[in-house]
């Protein structure tokens, strides 16, 4: 079974992003606070890290066979430039194929027929890798469609006060979760990862 | 010096309780999830954890010498019976002093001239021990006021949705702090424990 898990980089207080869609200054300093080096598929972006989150991150690119993704964070990320950093095929949910883009092609598969059918096509893609979703809403579609089987926190001392949630609007809390399965300390982040108990 | 902390058990998405002030029977499992007994200062009280859990607590309850409260958990608690299940003596920040009750006692100190003296009062009385602060909206008062040194967070798999911040209402956002210092993972529970950096 093809695992599909989610991600994100969350203040100690629980947000992603603060109330401006800002405050990654805060958020993504463990991505240059350290030594070693992890390059990405995007020219000219490497990540610097302690030892204990490049030997994550590279875990992650490793285990990762596809990503899910909103459409709303292709836009933002102008497509990642075309191809995501991490190397992957990446299923973009969507109402309308965006102009100028193939609706399929080796680095972007458009779905217009809804988040279950972007969650099939991105694990007939990874196979027995795992298929990994971002952000946070289109996070909280599938967990609510109860298709989310791990959630992986980077979690960062700083309180933001307010801001974006990871699970933005979810409409199924209280949600438990198990674990955390697995626990790495790094430089100014904590790598935890949950899974998702599942019904019957 | 002595060390000024706060704590608070806290769901993945960083609330103290609900919308409700409820969501106990998710945030405390971890109280009564282990084979290992702690017994408190209150009769009947006694908490089965984890062996690191209970590790934890131990832990705590013999570094801290004295607690600040605000008036609020004081009133909810009804005055923990008469005496804190962490059988230390309680400075309670109240703007005047409850009926019925003495000023000063070797279980309550009432401090109604603001909360730096809360803090002086009880650093006298903790001495070379710790000073914990409880809950929420006076620990975030005690961060403002430049006076805390640790956050200690037990944070719990369990997506809330919505409820009441851990530093309610803190007005000095973004605050960065350092660590996590210590990482222990219970039953349920990972325990967390990060520094305040101090200005200048």
């Amino acid at each position: 079974m093809t695992k599909v898990t989610t991600g994100a980089t969350m203040s100690l207080d629980g947000y992603i992003a603060d109330a401006s869609h800002g405050g990654f200054e805060y958020l993504f300093q463990w991505y240059n606070n350290g030594d070693v080096e992890t390059p990405t598929a995007t020219p000219g972006m490497t990540m610097r890290t302690s030892a204990a989150s490049a030997k994550h991150l590279r875990d992650l690119t490793e285990r990762t066979g596809a990503l899910v993704v909103g459409r709303r964070l292709f836009d933002m990320t102008h497509g990642w430039g075309g191809r995501h950093p991490m190397d992957v095929p990446v299923v973009v949910v969507t109402h309308t194929v965006p102009d100028g883009w193939e609706r399929e092609s080796d680095s972007f598969v458009f779905v217009t027929d809804g988040i279950e059918h972007a969650i099939d096509k991105a694990k007939a893609i990874a196979g027995s890798k795992e298929v990994g979703v971002n952000g946070g809403t289109i996070a909280a579609q599938v967990l609510e469609a109860g298709l989310l089987d791990e959630v992986h926190v980077d979690l960062v001392p700083v309180l933001l006060g307010d801001g974006i949630p990871f699970f933005a609007g979810l409409k199924i809390t209280p949600v438990q979760l198990d674990g955390p399965t697995r626990v790495v300390e790094g430089n100014g982040v904590t790598h935890l990862a949950y899974g998702v108990r599942k019904a019957g």
